[in-house]
Order: C-alpha cells, then sequence, then structure tokens
C-alpha cells in the first residue's frame, strides 16, 4: 500500500503514458545503476542455492520436495528443490484465498502489486544469476530480460488493468421521467474475477514471458497458480517468494500466488490446466501443447506459442551495416528467442546497396562471414550466444543437418567460454534452401538455424513471408527496402498478417527486441499465438462486469 | 460523413457518458416524437411488402428469392421473398469489399456508421410493423426495442468500438542515449480487423439482437455477413439495406454488409460460420448451437445463449406493488424475453410484508391473481403479452404440463385480442415445484412457464438460484428485501455466479429490461452467454494490434 500514492499518478495516466515510453524509470536497466557489489551478492546467494531446498516460499506442507534444473554453463545439475503440492491442494488454497482478493478494489490491488515490483527489484541480481544457470543466456541479457525488463511488463499490465477496471464508474443513479411521476434507479457495477489463473512459464525467458500473465490476473481480481518450466524454476520462485511476502505485510492470504513445481517425468501442467476452478491460462511454450490449452472449454486462454519469423531483404543503404544487425540478431542467445529471424528471403537477382548492385552470392557472403566474427569474437562470441538451455536444440542441429533438402554453407561449432569451458554451446548454422521446398523452411527450427531463401524478387519474397505468417505464425519481420513504395507495400502486406515489421534496422537495436510500454509482443493474430503484450483485452478478458440495479 | 462533427464530441466522451445515459437524446422513443401520419404510413409500406419481393437490398445477382415468415398476428404467410446467395459468393463479395474499409480511419468508419443510424431512424415504423409481424412483439414493444432501443445499442458499440481503436496513438518517436550516440526508432501502430464477420440473429428480437454484433464487427474494421432467423428476416433487412445505402454514398462497396438469408429446410448458418474466412462470429439463439460455435477454432466468438432466471423473495414492504410487478414481468411478450423470470423461490415459512408475516401460500395466490388480472384485462392484456413467435412455444406449453413433477396452479389460456382474432396467443402457467425437483427447474422452458419453488429460508433460495446460474447460465434475477444485511449476501453471492440482480422493483419499470449506456446485457461469465452488450471484450476482441518500427 506504501507506493501507492508515488504511482497513482503513472496509473491514471497509464496508456497516455503506453507506447511513449516516458515513465517508469525506477528501474534503469544498467547494473551499474546499482550498488558496487551487488552483483557479487548475488552470485554468492546464487551459489549458496545450489545443493539445497529453496525455502523462501510462504507456502505450507509441502507433499514432496524435488527440482531438476541443470546450468547450461555447468553443465551440472542445480541440486535445487522446490516444495510439491497435489493439484487438488493448490486449487483449494487458491478457492480460500481468492475471496477477499475478489472484493478488494482496483486501487488496493494496484498499490500491492506495484510494491512487489520494488521487492523484486532488490532481488535483481539474484534472479540474474538465476536465469544465467537455467535458461543458459549471457549474464547480461539475464539480468535485463528478467530484471527491469521482465518488471516493466508488469508495470504494463498493472497499469492497463487498472485502467480496464475503472472503465465505467463504480455506481449512478437513473432518472426517467414518466410524465407525473418518475423512476429512479440506483446502479452499482463491478468488475468480478473469473476465477483462479494458472500461468504455465517456458525454460528460455522464465520470468519476462511469465510476469504479463501473473500480474494481469492479480490486478483482475483473481488467483494465481504459476507452473514454471521444470528447467527454470529458480527465476521465477523468487519473483512468487517476494509477492507472497508483500500480500501477507497487507493482510492477503499468501496462497493468492502459488507455486506449482513439477518434474520433466511428473508433468501437472495439463492436469492443472483441465481442473474445472482454473478459469483463466496463460501459456509460453511450443505449438501442440498451446492449441491442445486453447480448445479447452469455459476458460480464457492466453498463448504465446511458435512462429516463423522471416528476413525480407530488397534493397540497402550500407550492406555492413546492415549485414552486423542481422548477424547480431541470429547470433544473439543462439537464437534461442521467440523473436528470432529464422528464414531470410533474398532476391536470386541481388540487391541494390547504395550505388552498386550486390549479387545474391555476395550478400549471403556478407552475412555468413558477419556470423562467423561474432562467433568467434572470444570478448563478443559467449556474451552474445551466451549457452543451448535444452539438449534437444543441439540434437536439433544435427537433425536439420541429417535431413536437409539444400546446402550447408556455414557449419554450426561449440564457441569457446573461458569463464565456463563445459558450457553447451552451438554457433548458428547457415542453409540454402530451394524456394519452391517451402516444407523445409516452414517450421521453426528453434535455436542456432539460419535458413536462406533464394527468391524470384521482392514480390515472391513477400508473398512467402505473408503466407508463413498467415499459415506458420510469425512473432517479428525483419525487413530492409529503400524503397518508399517497397517499403509501404512490405508494411501493408505483413499486417495484413498480423505480423510487425522492423525496418531497415542497423546500430545497436535488434528485431529481436521487444519492449514494454512500447512494443506488442506476438499480436494474437496469426497461429504464433492469440494474445499479445499488452493490450486491453489481454486484460478484459480476466473479468466480466456485473451491474446491479435497485429502485430507489 | 456528414454528421461526424456532431457526433464527433460524442464519441471522444462515449465512456465518459456510458453509464450516465446523458446522451443520445435524438432518438425519443415515444412514437408521438414522430411525424402525425408516420405510424398509418408504416402500417402502408409493411402492407405493400406482402407477398413480394424484398428489393432494397444492393447485392446483385441473386441465385434465387425465398421466404418463409409468418405473423402470429395474423397466423398467415408474409409472402415475402429475400434474393439468396451461395457461401461462397457472399464470402468473396465481402473479401472484396472489404479491404478499403480495413484500411479506412477509425473516424471515417464512426461517421458512416452513425450516419446509417440516422437514415434507420427514418424507418422506424416500418421496422416496428416488421418486427410486430414477426416476433409477435406488441406494436409498442416491437417499435422500442427494434428501433430507438437498437439503435441505442449500435451507437454504444460505435462509441465504445471509437474508444478501443483510439487506445493507443498511431505513431511515436522513440529515442534512447546510448553514451555518445542515441538510437532513433519510428514508431507505427495500427488496428487491424480479424476478418469477415457473421451475425446470426434470432426470432424474438432480430433486430435488437443484431445490430450489436452487427456494428461491432463493423467499426473494428471488418465486413459482415447479418444471416437472420429465417422467421424473422424483414426488420433486419430493413437495417440492412440502409447501412447499404450510406456505404455507396460514402464510396465502400455495399457488400461490405451482406444479408444472407436461408429458410428452415436448408439452414446456412453452420456452412457459414464454418468457412475459413468467417472470423469473427456472434450469435443469439439456442444453447445447444451457441456452444457448437463457441468451439469452432480460429474465431472469435461472441454468444447469447439461454438461461434461467431466477426471484428470489425475502421480504416486502408493500405485496400488491411487488406482485404487481413481477405478474407484469412474467407477461410481458409472454415470457419469449430472455431475460424473463422462469424460478420463483419463497420461503416455506413466508415472508416479511410491511409490519405482517405472509404465508408462502397467500404470496402464491397474490402472484397467481396478478398474472390472471392482466391477461383478462381487454385493455391490458393483448398489448402486454402480444402473441406467440414460434408454434413450438405452445407445445412446450402442452409438454411442461403432460411431463410435470409439481402442480399446475395457472392453466395457460389464449388471450382474446380483438384487433387480430386469429392471434396465436398463451397466457402463463404457473406451477409449484418441488425444491428437491432441482431436474425440473433447472432447464430453461421458454415462453410463458412459471415455476414456484418452497425453499426452507432465503439462504436456501439464494443457493438453489446461484446454483443455476452458475451451471445453466442466467441473465437476470429479481430479488425483493427490505433488510440490507440480505441484499448485501444476495448480491454478493449472485454477482460470484456472474449475475446481475434487480432489487426490489416496484413500479413500471421490470426485470427484463436491458437498456444500452446503462446495463451490461448478459454478462458473459456463465453459460448464458460468453459475451456481453457491451463492454470493452465485446470491441477488443475483434482487432489485432500490428506496430511496425523503422531505424531512423
Amino acid at each position: 500500500m506504501f507506493l501507492y500514492d508515488k504511482y497513482k499518478e503513472t496509473l491514471d495516466n497509464a496508456t497516455h503514458a503506453i507506447h511513449a515510453r516516458t515513465f517508469y524509470a525506477a528501474y534503469p536497466e544498467h547494473p551499474k545503476a546499482y550498488a558496487e557489489d551487488a552483483m557479487a551478492k548475488g552470485q554468492e546467494w546464487f551459489k549458496n542455492q545450489l545443493n539445497n531446498n529453496f525455502d523462501e516460499l510462504l507456502q505450507q506442507e509441502p507433499d514432496s520436495w524435488h527440482g531438476v534444473e541443470s546450468s547450461p554453463y555447468l553443465t551440472d545439475m542445480l541440486g535445487i528443490k522446490y516444495p510439491a503440492f497435489s493439484v487438488e491442494k493448490l486449487l483449494s488454497r487458491s478457492k480460500a484465498a481468492g475471496k477477499d482478493w475478489l472484493h478488494s478494489t482496483p486501487e488496493t490491488r494496484a498499490a500491492v502489486l506495484v510494491d512487489s515490483l520494488e521487492k523484486i527489484k532488490t532481488r535483481f541480481f539474484d534472479i540474474a544469476f538465476a536465469t544465467m544457470h537455467t535458461t543458459g543466456q549471457s549474464f547480461m541479457m539475464s539480468f535485463q530480460a528478467s530484471g527491469p525488463h521482465a518488471n516493466d511488463r508488469a508495470m504494463e499490465v498493472i497499469a492497463l488493468g487498472y485502467k480496464a477496471l475503472k472503465e465505467f464508474p463504480t455506481h449512478a443513479e437513473w432518472e426517467k421521467p414518466m410524465g407525473k411521476m418518475s423512476v429512479k434507479v440506483k446502479k452499482t457495477w463491478k468488475a468480478i474475477g473469473k476465477g483462479t489463473g494458472l500461468v504455465i512459464g517456458c525454460s528460455t525467458f522464465p520470468v519476462w514471458n511469465t510476469v504479463p500473465g501473473l500480474y494481469a490476473t492479480l490486478i483482475t481480481g483473481n488467483a494465481v497458480i504459476v507452473k514454471p518450466h521444470p528447467g527454470a524454476i529458480l527465476p521465477i520462485a523468487i519473483v512468487v517468494a517476494e509477492l507472497q511476502k508483500v500480500l501477507i505485510e497487507n493482510n492477503f492470504n499468501p496462497d493468492l500466488v502459488q507455486l506449482a513445481t513439477d518434474t520433466n517425468d511428473a508433468p501437472i501442467g495439463l492436469k492443472l490446466a483441465e481442473h474445472k476452478d482454473i478459469k483463466i491460462i496463460d501459456y509460453t511454450g511450443n505449438s501442440h501443447f498451446g492449441t491442445e490449452l486453447e480448445r479447452l472449454e469455459g476458460k480464457a486462454v492466453f498463448t504465446e506459442k511458435a512462429g516463423v519469423n522471416s528476413v525480407i531483404i530488397d534493397s540497402v543503404n550500407d550492406i555492413d551495416a546492415v549485414m552486423q544487425n542481422l548477424a547480431f540478431a541470429i547470433s544473439l542467445y543462439s537464437g534461442q528467442m521467440c523473436t528470432a529471424p529464422q528464414n531470410f528471403f533474398i532476391p536470386e537477382s541481388g540487391i541494390k546497396a547504395g550505388n552498386e548492385t550486390l549479387s545474391y552470392e555476395a550478400v549471403v557472403q556478407k552475412l555468413v562471414e558477419n556470423v562467423i566474427n561474432i562467433a568467434n569474437n572470444p570478448k563478443m562470441g559467449p556474451g552474445t550466444l551466451g549457452a543451448i538451455q535444452n539438449i534437444h536444440t543441439c540434437q536439433r542441429l544435427e537433425d536439420t543437418k541429417a535431413h536437409l533438402h539444400g546446402k550447408i554453407i556455414l557449419e554450426s561449432k561449440p564457441v569457446a567460454n573461458e569463464e565456463f569451458p563445459k558450457a553447451r554451446t552451438a554457433s548458428a548454422m547457415i542453409a540454402e534452401v530451394d524456394a519452391t521446398d517451402s516444407k523445409t523452411y516452414s517450421s521453426e527450427l528453434f535455436g542456432p538455424i539460419v535458413l536462406i531463401i533464394k527468391t524470384k524478387d521482392t514480390p515472391h519474397s513477400v508473398a512467402l513471408a505473408k503466407e508463413l505468417a498467415t499459415t506458420k505464425g510469425a512473432i517479428s519481420c525483419g525487413a530492409y527496402s529503400t524503397d518508399e513504395t517497397v517499403k509501404k507495400y512490405i508494411l501493408s502486406e505483413m499486417e495484413e498478417a498480423f505480423t510487425p515489421v522492423s525496418l531497415n534496422y542497423t546500430g545497436p537495436i535488434w528485431m529481436n527486441q521487444n519492449a514494454a510500454f512500447s512494443d506488442f509482443h506476438v499480436t494474437g493474430g496469426n497461429p504464433a499465438g492469440n494474445a499479445t503484450f499488452t493490450d486491453a483485452a489481454y486484460l478484459v478478458r480476466r473479468f466480466v462486469w456485473v451491474g446491479h440495479k435497485e429502485v430507489a
């Protein structure tokens, strides 16, 4: 409650500020903005967790303790155990904890939730090391994505939720003159949360992809159960623990937010999702399970699944600036971002680059060189590529290579990492695929795999990218053109496939990045997911307006 | 476009005004506000339609002409024929007409749509007679519900849609300082309609229940196909014709709004709904088909299905005022409103009425007397009860009587109608059912059927009403109590079943009535439907935000 006054204006003006990124300066991105010893303390904290029980949660009487996380940097088990609870116990506790919260005001909820972001801020370094050693992200990406950027997205959801809850007045007196008499009715309106929510997290962005659904379900008056990926529990466990502490400080039942852990061998995600008392589901992960969740009846389901992201190259001013940018976008976290580019469409006749024409082969060569340069640069490589979260991603590289209809023009190799010599790493593999072989390039090849498709011309490139986005989904699209008509054409076509375009990206900003208060992440309009971070639909589907009226 | 300036302020301030009913005075409800001869002209127009082709639509080259409407007042076929088109023809025309509309601005769309309401206003009397002779509503209800009240709901949707489309800015320049340099990105955002919508209408409120979905789909940038119930085409055909005229005047393709007619023997609703190009569905009708539509994948589906509405009687000040009110609510359009009360829960020990206690039997007797009084009053009966739209409703009265586990305390009888001696009419049947026999009272008995359930006490009444609303759905709930604690308890319990409560209704206002700008019709939170007229969710699920960005 304490911080509410500070944020009241922010909340009230939320949508005016949103998309201009003018507020929320409380969380500077750079670690240097924090205490000198914050990083060392975070590292120390993380080391102390290893081979211990995670004991910060306020959830009582676990049925057992378990944990299967391993570090992609250490290629060793973390040995951290988490409390485990039966589905029925989780649901009955949610129900008990939910009633007070349901009948609390939007003001109270916003105050408590903003407070929790302040608490989480004090744990950014703990969360960063936890993220690094579960996801394989570099330290810097771990810090940014799971720390300030995740808090940004949570704050965005709180603000938009608060706005949605305040859209209609709480009461009005209605009077209808009827000749000599009049009818008077007192009307009241209330936003009632739909019921307990479930948030199913993923292994690569365990905080950034979880907090939007978590905070959206909470601000709209519902209890929530967080079910992380068994391989990346620790980062979000810290967030849940801090939320529980804030709840109890404000006299709410901490079971309002519960952590539900499972293992790969005994998953509980579907069992939870199918339970009649789960009314809201947020999910990030593979398309197969996501589509299964979307089919569940009587639940509001929000998904981020997989897409196939395209890059359309028509013409450029400075080919080196473009290829440095694209090579970095490919290399960043070894293609394990849902926004990473996979398919590069390049015309067979080459492209205009400044005053000259570059052949198709020369364009490809430039891309390959830049990808090699990043991976082989000992100062840049490890920090950009990070480590491979899942051993299956390494297997996918092998499988793709073995079954490829096409020509491999750059092999994937391990990336030397001085700090973590055992790290599981892989540089990008680049292959050329024929435009007619849509089967090869029309499914997501998660990880460091890039396909180059030679097209007849730019309209052909656009048609293929649009078709892929429409039928297979797309979360991002890169495009390069110096021609205004072509640019307009690309935007118009791709928006009909509900795909945002990053146009002419060069310099230190990449198509992989989607920021709160500014970028809608996953549009919700194509098969890559049915929801976006964060528009009104992301909030208003979690509650129901009920209006009572009484004759006065 | 012409009227836009007039309405701009209205639109901009839409949500401030909504729920206070302070704007939109352009459509006075009472026919006396119109020209002296307007009613006679409307009646004349209707007579001229009989046994003719409806030729006002701008849809070209119909495959055939058909029509099966009959008047519940004349109990005779109207003989009006409408153009029929194949599903493929309808969809390909929608696609062709949709592109210009999709890329038009919210301002343009709002202007055109508000204009259409002005045109429709000139047809209110035609629409009233068309409604009366298809639905069986009285003239006054036909005029109000299909005329000004339907336009109200359309205006509400236009205003909320306009607001939703303006929630985020169209563009912004984003700059991030990075030491000596800075990164500049130009960002643009656009709301992209999901695609062609289908609106499936019902036979009892062919305009009021159709225009919200119709206008919501249009304002959010989509083409729409209106598929009325084969028994009630004429009222909404006039609306579609007026929309088409306004579209062509504003240089849009009139196929943007198409009427799709069918017959009971060859329905096309499901075929249309299942078509891959239909992205949005609005539906009013039976629960079985509605639930089937909700299961269709990849579509935004909005339903109003059936519910079982309860009345909870705890205590009253003036039993006569209460029972007059409830008897009217029962009698109005012979229970053929989705908001009509069906189940009356009365404690076995009776209720407090002012200073005395009335026995259960006395309460029931009062209700029965008042229902008889309305039906037998020649001045009030026909105009209140109207006629029975569907012969199956009469059959339902027979079936319910034949298979009832309970005691019939008032038989249904024909209602004498001097103006229309052949009218299909039926007064309310009232039966007593045991509280343990939930099977009997837990399904909707559409039409003039009322069940009285003797309960242990008010908490028992509330528990049954809440359970029914939760499991079977409810659109309205009447409640009577003079005790503040009991009132609060009823509201709190029923809102957890997402059911609005009309408390202590007496006088000339009834629980059946839900007005635009003031009442959420169907909450969307229980099985009676998944959407409400009209909240933000009703609009924002029809379009998708797409944001492009370009490095400057």
